[in-house]
């Protein structure tokens, strides 16, 4: 497995690979992997010749009270991992590089943005499509694997590549879970012992919604009191409990069409996301 | 010549020549083509094994009071043009292949956008940066050529190119005139036959300002002052005379570094624009 740091170095590099008519899949992280980013990774294998990953904290996708500084951190196991993983090559560039003196270009995304993480995280998807374009252009993939687990993400990522007409195709790879259900997440880790043993209420409250939905129920209402209940059981804290249409992410108040139920909850120091199609 | 409507047949066209390796040059244009167009053709045609011209109007440049339904178009006369001149491919979309319904990304520039052009036209260099940063996608290029005539538009899609990491390198290509110094554009087409003869005064204009710097003139005002009184010798109504840095577009009072020189001049029905830098 190679390293690279330099995002010019990088670039040369994934243009000789296309040359050589090999193809590119590429898993966008922010370190301190798991099991999640690894079967990203096990994903991109199986579509395409060789797998770059990168591991980026980035800035920008960060608001002023947020984690940046906190968010956890451990490049020598991420590398162990990646190599065990058989990433090819490893993209771990430095703000510096990435955000040039005088940055003054961001890519905005100005409808699916607004709700959800986006309503209670101003600025989030603006840093994260910003982001991601800089490294589609860098790494230059035929295929990218993204998580599902961030559903919003996933979504306006796809409308990015849609409407900046980026050439690649994006992969969305299933939410990987422990075994309480609770989905793989490197803020799991700012769960105290006892929140862990309640954080499972995520999943959990999925199931019932699913329960639900399956029993017959449409109502947006009904199923999100049933959600809401279930996080409130535990010392979570509701940040939004929602649901949308699965292509608009405008909300819906009664289940015709696929509806994606979104939630994200507060721990005391840990804010989880979780997410569940109901078609 | 082949002529290529569809985004994704253009795309996937770019990438057979890629993978060919050969490589492409690319000139953006929104047609109503001139000697200007033609000059970018041919540097393209010395630096790339292919040339690839788009003609595309782009409404999200065009202000919601400004010129689009009105913005001169002859395809007929462009395809003969681009053919005569060596493009090997023109792509020719349609608005609504380019922005599909809920077109909701857009790329923003935040600091070269906010004066000159920017300041009367707000929302167009969004609109240039946003189509561009599509067209590059598609057309995939390894050279793109612009005209220095579009001295901000050529900052900041080199700000953009730089910014968000585009495998493409910027060639700028000198402003072609016609005899009495008029810089060529489509937009000349709007001027009476009056006007026609005092439009002149924009190139008169910056000759002077040129003469000043020779004799030592480094006063930002004395300098605009003389461009100023040679415009208000016509009947042409001053938009913006601005002397910036030619890197930051900040305003400069004591001309030290390379600045540019900027001006937009308003006829009856025809917004002019002209630029010189003085180093």
């Amino acid at each position: 497995m190679k390293i690279i740091n330099s995002p010019e170095e990088m670039q040369r590099t994934a243009q000789n690979i296309r040359r050589a008519g090999k193809t590119i899949g590429f898993v966008p992280t922010m370190g301190y992997l798991h099991a999640g980013h690894l079967s990203l990774v096990q994903t991109a294998r199986t579509s395409a010749d060789l797998v770059v990953a990168s591991i980026f904290v980035n800035p920008a996708q960060f608001g002023p009270n947020e984690d940046l500084a906190a968010y956890p951190r451990d490049f020598e196991r991420d590398e162990k991992l990646c190599r065990d993983a058989g990433v090819d090559i490893l993209f771990y560039p430095t703000p510096g590089d990435m955000y040039l003196e005088e940055h003054s270009i961001w890519v905005d995304e100005e409808s699916l943005s607004n709700v959800l993480c986006g309503a209670s995280r101003p600025g989030h998807f603006r840093g994260v499509c910003t982001v991601v374009a800089k490294l589609l252009n860098i790494v230059l993939p035929d295929i990218m694997v993204l998580g599902e687990k961030d559903a919003q993400q996933l979504r306006i990522l796809r409308r990015m590549v849609r409407d900046l007409n980026f050439p690649v195709k994006i992969i969305a790879a299933p939410t990987i879970r422990e075994t309480d259900g609770l989905a793989m997440s490197s803020r799991n880790k700012y769960l105290t012992p006892a929140e862990r043993l309640e954080a499972g209420c995520l999943f959990q409250s999925l199931e019932k919604a699913r329960a639900l939905f399956a029993a017959g129920e449409r109502a947006a209402g009904n199923i999100k009191a049933a959600v809401r209940a279930a996080i409130e059981a535990t010392s979570g804290k509701v940040d939004y409990i929602e649901l949308v249409d699965d292509e608009t992410l405008r909300p819906v108040q009664t289940l015709e069409k696929p509806a994606l139920l979104a939630l994200a909850v507060k721990f005391s120091k840990a804010r989880l996301i979780d997410n569940t199609v109901l078609q």
